[in-house]
């Protein structure tokens, strides 16, 4: 999508970027790392995406005469400073973690390392662009797997906060695992099934229930989902539809199945699986919405319900119980006057809010049976040697130590530029999820718990702990 | 903005135009009614916004020959459907309440007029729309006057649920009150006040605080705030601010203040105040960020912050305890075949679902003092005669009477669109939010209340009480 992002970010980004310019610092190498902290309710895994969403406004970035007029206007900057944002181009390296990758807390997951200028401009969009799929994807993958194989739908479309929520949220939730969505932009922009079916307007549109699902039924005969709760599920919607079914079945066609929005939908989908088992129709499916979400899924199953897709809305599309993802963006490092690259952290009261200094890579280590057994957080250029054990140690609990003996281990980010040119590896959706599939089989269930799940392991370095404890006791606080 | 969003439809939309179109339905004239439900926690008032951009949106549609393509590529539609979508254009009517109106659970706040075909396809975009802006400004709304008179700051573009939802959801902040907003987007498109200073990343990027700080009031001798928390709030950050002050002064400029985004903002701020005032500058403000929402900055104020200036990010830009308004669209009449309009109903055994039927009219009735008394819904052509005294009663309580005796009445809506030309009046948004600010001058205070607010009169007009009473009855149920 060719959609030029550049002035949505915050003014701040661009006072210090002026700022920068007249100390004359814009050209010093820093290096960034974005993370999420993992706050409240959210302590457990998510999915890594947005990447895509990252390269487009990389390549896009730049000032049009539009933008640089505007802020003349807000007699805040000098004309050198326009100038130079005039011939602003990005220039820098950005890695990140590939789409669909199962993530926890505190793991850099995309690192800018490139001129001040540049790096500091970033930080926004980046935020933005990244964290909102990241959550959709989450909380699709959360109640996917509530849906226990059964496909979910995204539906949210109407509910979503403004159209890219929307189009933009429905591809995290196909990467997160969703089989569909309602939304027919983004099926056309990424090549995901669509689906859906009629609303009750459609019904009230006709004399009655039975001329609406025939009309319907004779536009769709090979697609004919009918959604049964306009008047009475069981005593007008069902029977009709079974009616209609009859009818297609005569005509040599077979229906899909009936769709729930309304009421108790265990007990309405136990009776009509009852009633359409007895007309004839066991293979005609029964689809359920209706504010559901990963823990009304749960407890549906757990009540017997007869419901083998589900179509999921707001909850989904918003995340609801969980908004938004805490996603940062923190200077890890900064070059000094000559060039030579020093380490930079924020201390802070609050320990949660200190940040991992220097220029880092991330290690996923895997288990002799190639189960995912922590994430390893290095300086840049340490080499993690696999041939002798390592051991791992909690760096908020560093008497809490494992030892892998036989492991194996994989570098988690891939190079997104090299000097300002794009050299990822481009990822159609479908390979996006095929990949996710088989990462997350590389994880044991507790992780993905929905409440409480065990806690991942997510250690340092020796290097990086030792330097991590310096600069703290040097903070002198 | 030109942006076309046609696609960005629920598919099912497309499927009942399809089914419209072979039913011969598709020219029937159609009335939708858009409202909000006031679902649990949203019970009370909301802000009307979103109406430039769903003129925008309906003045666009068009479905382009890649869009052609891919729906031909669904393998759904016949190629008579597909020649009847290209040639598509909106011919109906619309109305609205104008953006910036105060607005209650189940007035109808869009009306569309238009053939099945067209009022169909703009379902999706219209409840996207509209819904995402009235949640974003209700919620700034409540945040603005918790903040009883202090500016508040949107600063959410990081953590909002994509691009659109933080540009769109910036202006929509403003319309419900907020002073000005970070996101560099939303001040170049809508003209309005841009604000931010710098990140803690600033700080880090110099040999220390005072340098760093220093530098900033040198690139900023008159918009000098400065973020002191990066180290240690009150043994750092505000001597420091301080010294700098001190230093700008003496070159004859005047500080603006300093900013705190993290601990105990109550606390922090009364002792920088204290020490602010000591060294002599008793008017440099205090500005606070960090997680806050309504709720926070009352405790805060309850407790004696000195704070004039807030910052609020996260939870304003996704509203986070609302996350979506639950708005709905919902057929209220639709012409038979000889073109006469016959009032339609949703009927549901959830009694909040039973939709108004008819093409209906809104009208706002104010008391002897200008105050709202209620909102008054009739059928469309009812006049009401002011000259005369008016009793009206809660549809759902209709014991519950009060006589309006000296009153007036305005229509709540106005054309927004005739014949599928706009004719609405294009507002800049300095008119609507000084428009929003008179409107919420005639509610009572006890509406705004942050929870359980007052419950505000919306009535029905006899014939529409009939009416709905009788169909309802109809649907012998």
């Amino acid at each position: 999508m060719n959609r030029n992002l550049t002035m949505m970010t915050d003014l701040y980004e661009l006072t210090m970027m002026y700022g920068y310019l007249r100390e004359g610092m814009e050209q010093r190498r820093a290096v960034f790392d974005m993370f999420f902290r993992g706050q409240k309710g959210q302590e457990g895994y998510a999915l890594m995406a947005g990447v895509e969403q990252l390269a487009d406004y990389i390549q896009n970035l730049h000032f049009s005469p539009e933008d640089i007029g505007y802020l003349r206007s807000l007699k805040l900057f000098d004309e050198h400073f326009l100038a130079r944002l005039e011939r602003f181009t990005f220039t820098g390296n950005i890695s990140a973690v590939p789409e669909g990758t199962v993530v926890f807390p505190n793991v850099p997951l995309v690192k800018v390392e490139a001129p001040l200028f540049e790096a500091q401009l970033v930080e926004t969009a980046l935020l933005n662009l990244i964290g909102h799929p990241m959550l959709i994807a989450t909380k699709a993958h959360r109640i996917a797997r509530a849906a226990e194989g059964d496909k979910v739908m995204e539906f949210g479309l109407r509910r979503a906060q403004g159209p890219d929520a929307g189009t933009w949220g429905a591809r995290a939730a196909v990467i997160g695992g969703c089989a569909s969505t309602s939304n027919v932009l983004t099926g056309m922009l990424f090549d995901i099934p669509v689906s859906g079916t009629h609303a009750h307007s459609w019904v009230m549109s006709f004399a009655d229930e039975l001329t609406a699902f025939r009309a319907y039924a004779h536009a769709f005969p090979d697609n004919c989902l009918l959604l049964v709760d306009t008047y009475d599920t069981l005593h007008s919607g069902v029977p009709h539809a079974i009616q209609v079914f009859k009818e297609l079945r005569a005509k040599g066609h077979e229906p899909v199945g009936i769709r729930l929005d309304s009421g108790d939908l265990a007990y309405l989908s136990i009776q009509a699986r009852r009633m359409l088992d007895e007309a004839g129709f066991p293979n005609a499916i029964i689809c359920a919405s209706n504010d559901l979400d990963e823990y009304l899924i749960r407890e549906l199953k757990m009540q017997g319900a007869k419901i083998s897709l589900w179509g999921v809305g707001t909850r989904l599309i918003t995340a609801a119980d969980m908004v938004s993802l805490g996603s940062v963006y923190k200077m890890g490092a900064m070059a000094d006057e000559k060039g030579a690259l020093q380490p930079k952290m924020k201390v802070s009261d609050n320990p949660a809010k200190i940040t991992l200094p220097g220029d880092k890579e991330v290690w996923r280590l895997y288990d002799e049976q190639g189960m995912a057994a922590a994430d390893y957080i290095t300086l840049a250029g340490e080499e993690v040697d696999t041939g002798k054990p390592l051991t791992i140690f909690d760096p908020n609990a560093t008497w809490k130590k494992m030892t892998l003996d036989k492991y194996t281990a994989k570098k988690l980010q891939e190079p997104l530029f090299v000097n300002g040119q794009f050299v990822g590896r481009k990822r159609t959706l479908k390979e996006i999820t095929a990949y996710r599939a088989q990462d997350e089989k590389t994880f044991w269930e507790q992780y993905f718990r929905l409440q409480n799940p065990q806690k991942y392991k997510v250690d340092l370095s020796d290097s990086l702990w030792q330097l991590r404890k310096e600069m703290l006791e040097g903070a002198g606080k």
